[in-house]
């Protein structure tokens, strides 16, 4: 005989993993970045437009991370006529799909942003999230250089905007078809290639976290991550040979001169159509963006930016911050990436049957906004609550009801104590947790006198720490005093201007 | 034999069904309803947060509206440890496990809002999407009618911030424990007539719809849609006596003063302890609203207010716009109810041991900017675009794109063409395109001479209306002239003036 069903457990509350909840000094921090970012591509003739949360999967297939996990790092679900969806992986993919499905009504070439949530069904960790905010910008239908110098320029002005000095940011460029143009010279061309150049890419990725000699072992015949072989798990390499695997590392070595590198590697890229107009679109960005007055200071070639994505098919950019901090724990954080992007002429094309080329960039919001509170450089602190007219009379909380909304016609932001109001001292209380500026109060004396009781809560914090050293200091600044009921805007706006209450 | 696998077929973009792209006019218009809406609610004391997009499904299971369907209506997926999570269909029950999670932590009252979007898996249609932004205030941990009252003064606030002028929008309040008390003096109290309860709300919420007639066949034995038995769909009754039926509509009947639904109802409600509290919660919300000012023609008490979800427990309310309008066929279009809310005592608190009171309201963002834009309310001008800087020489480029450095040094929006320049007709017209308000020509004469050409594109448009019927009013006030290179800023800021032009 079954068993009669159980009354249901009381549930559990609890935020899924990977995600998080967001409180009011975070949420006023990233209006306050978009709000910044968004004026500088203004600035920069880019407009806005916006895509829905989700998209067919197949739109989004080619722009997985990884190629090698086709249907992984994505959320899907199946709609009620079986196609499946996706929430969005990145703002790129679903721009593609709005650009090719929108082509001939949009003004071409077509500068766009776009700030949004992005999403991501991967193992979480710390800092790593499965939601979290990007801010794009993208031109598309222009192939010349000067469009990726223009997002490198914007990128520039857009870390100087939020409060990063110059110094402390740096732009760094480089372009795919230089080191296209070297594994072309070695052999490496064509689809049959596609995943050793795949590998090779990975391997320079690895550049900022492993040795060149490590990275050596990447590009030839593989690396055991325990330090020797069979210790460890096994990468493959690239296969190339030493030589080849020399000339990678030197036109991938971050150097003072740029043309250096391009110099180590000027036997294979002589060879190279592809290779030769790499470096020309690098010596054209290059004198624009220093005609605009940006200097290697401000945007900066470096032959060591390749970006993982494989996507990419000429210039590629990356925004690294060149601060150190300390985490809470004293342990030195070092920022690196917090944006990049690159020209990727193939995305959109593969909708439609002419070639169409593209470049754009991306902030990792979530992840600035981190760096940005680690170095101080947003106000985190809490804001003032409102003013809190507290209920000392029960029968009259339509009375108090109306002294608040005569402080929200003076445009104060005010409040009447909802709680349980048989106790003053939770109400006062209350009103420390909220951070307000100040609480009245009207019983019945006050009331039959037409006064009420202002106190200011903020004086009365600094008078609580004064009290022992400074007795006289505390008498001479009353925390709290009569007024008339007919003066309780003029004398909360008094306090609100004495302590610099600005709301916003 | 297996056929040769085909080349993978050239994808079709498409946004899935029930989903919209947004463009710059829309964008805008939600920034500026948003801002809007977060003044007053800040005003009334309500702090931020924000939830992820998404929620372990057995947190926003009991909160569907449809508990027939309990596992429709959401975009669900499993995650890596089995756990089903799905996508927030509102912003209620994800507030709810997020301060039973929080509860130690947040001061109570605990008021809160904000906006995101939500997403619901159902049969798109006309104006019905499937991902659309809510903004959402609650206070919790209160369970005096004051916060009621308040919810519903801060409602008719935001409608008038909205531009919503006092007549045009009524925000009707009921309270559920009336009816409540009038079911239970019939009989269907109690957990074993939730399902009759339910029946009984939603023939309620169909007042609007049908006829009382027809509202008393749904409260009845049921109702043939197709007119008389046998005719189209049947849907089954409440199985209430005539009487019955006559008291439910009688108490539920819109009337000029909402005592006399009471009085109507007297009998019954004499009999219910829960009834007499749900009038005398009423009464106290309209006295607490009058004292503040907000009369009828603001906040209404109405007993029809009932609202399909079956987890409200006291006060309901409604905001209604009161305007009507025609679609872009002339048809009438009525707006009807553009948010909403209500009390639900019992939603934190099945994650709680502990009763906790609850109340609060939403506002279909995505639904009352599609009325205000009708209503001609929201400014939906397309905005101006950057002052373009044409190529006229393709070897200065980085010349040119020191101009647009310079004007955008000075605030003004600008940007370089950047489409294939061969013929300066293409650039004007890409210009027009993007309601520039100019754009700058510099040929090699020019240059020579330290001069660029400005043509103004505003004058210009209406110098080509004008040319037939005006020949001498274009030639006072010309489009195109020249200016020293030195002068660009100063001349470009003459014609913002002129036509004022204003970003934001």
């Amino acid at each position: 005989m079954a068993e009669k069903p159980k009354k249901p457990q009381k549930l559990k509350a609890r935020l899924p993993r990977g995600l998080e909840d967001r409180d009011p000094a975070a949420i006023r921090a990233t209006r306050e970045m978009v709000e910044k970012i968004r004026a500088v591509y203004e600035l920069y003739g880019f407009e806005p437009v916006e895509t829905p949360a989700m998209e067919y999967t197949d739109a989004l297939g080619k722009f997985l991370p990884d190629q090698d996990r086709p249907n992984e790092g994505v959320f899907s679900f199946q709609d009620d006529d079986e196609q499946w969806i996706s929430l969005r992986y990145d703002l790129t993919a679903p721009l593609a799909r709005y650009v090719a499905e929108n082509f001939d009504t949009l003004p071409k070439p077509y500068r766009s942003y776009r700030a949004g949530y992005v999403f991501r069904n991967e193992k979480p960790g710390p800092g790593r999230f499965r939601q979290f905010m990007q801010f794009d910008a993208d031109t598309v239908g222009s192939a010349t250089p000067a469009a990726d110098a223009e997002i490198c320029m914007m990128a520039a002005d857009t870390m100087e905007a939020l409060g990063i000095a110059r110094g402390q940011y740096v732009v760094k460029v480089n372009n795919r078809k230089v080191l296209d143009g070297v594994l072309e010279a070695i052999g490496l061309a064509g689809e049959e290639n596609a995943a050793r150049r795949l590998t090779v890419l990975r391997a320079i990725d690895k550049l900022d976290k492993f040795s060149a000699d490590e990275v050596r072992k990447l590009l030839g015949p593989g690396r055991w991550d325990g330090g020797e072989e069979g210790k460890g798990d096994f990468t493959k390499g690239a296969n190339l040979s030493a030589a080849e695997a020399d000339v990678v590392l030197a036109i991938t070595k971050t150097r003072e001169d740029w043309k250096d590198a391009i110099a180590a590697a000027e036997a294979y890229l002589a060879k190279s159509e592809v290779g030769q107009a790499g470096v020309s679109e690098l010596e054209e960005i290059a004198k624009l963006v220093t005609a605009s007055g940006y200097g290697a200071d401000r945007i900066k070639i470096d032959p060591s930016v390749v970006r993982g994505l494989e996507y990419y098919t000429g210039p590629v950019y990356e925004v690294e911050l060149l601060l150190d901090t300390k985490d809470e724990k004293g342990r030195p954080v070092r920022f690196g990436s917090v944006g990049g992007g690159g020209r990727y002429d193939g995305l959109v094309s593969r909708f439609r049957g002419e070639p169409v080329p593209a470049t754009g960039f991306s902030i990792g919001v979530s992840r600035l906004q981190a760096a940005l509170t680690l170095l101080g450089k947003l106000d985190t602190r809490p804001e003032f609550g409102p003013v809190v007219v507290t209920v000392f009379d029960r029968d009259r909380v339509a009375d108090y009801q109306k002294m608040v909304a005569s402080l929200r016609t003076a445009g104060i932001r005010a409040e009447l104590y909802l709680g349980n109001p048989k106790n003053m001292g939770n109400q006062l209380k209350y009103g420390d947790r909220r951070n307000s500026p100040c609480v009245i109060i009207q019983g019945s004396d006050e009331k039959a006198r037409g006064e009420v009781q202002i106190k200011d809560l903020v004086e009365g914090a600094k008078a609580a720490a004064a009290i022992a050293s400074n007795q006289e200091w505390r008498e001479s600044r009353p925390a709290q005093f009569s007024c008339s009921e007919a003066d309780i805007v003029a004398k909360v706006r008094e306090i609100l201007a004495r302590h610099d209450v600005s709301w916003g």
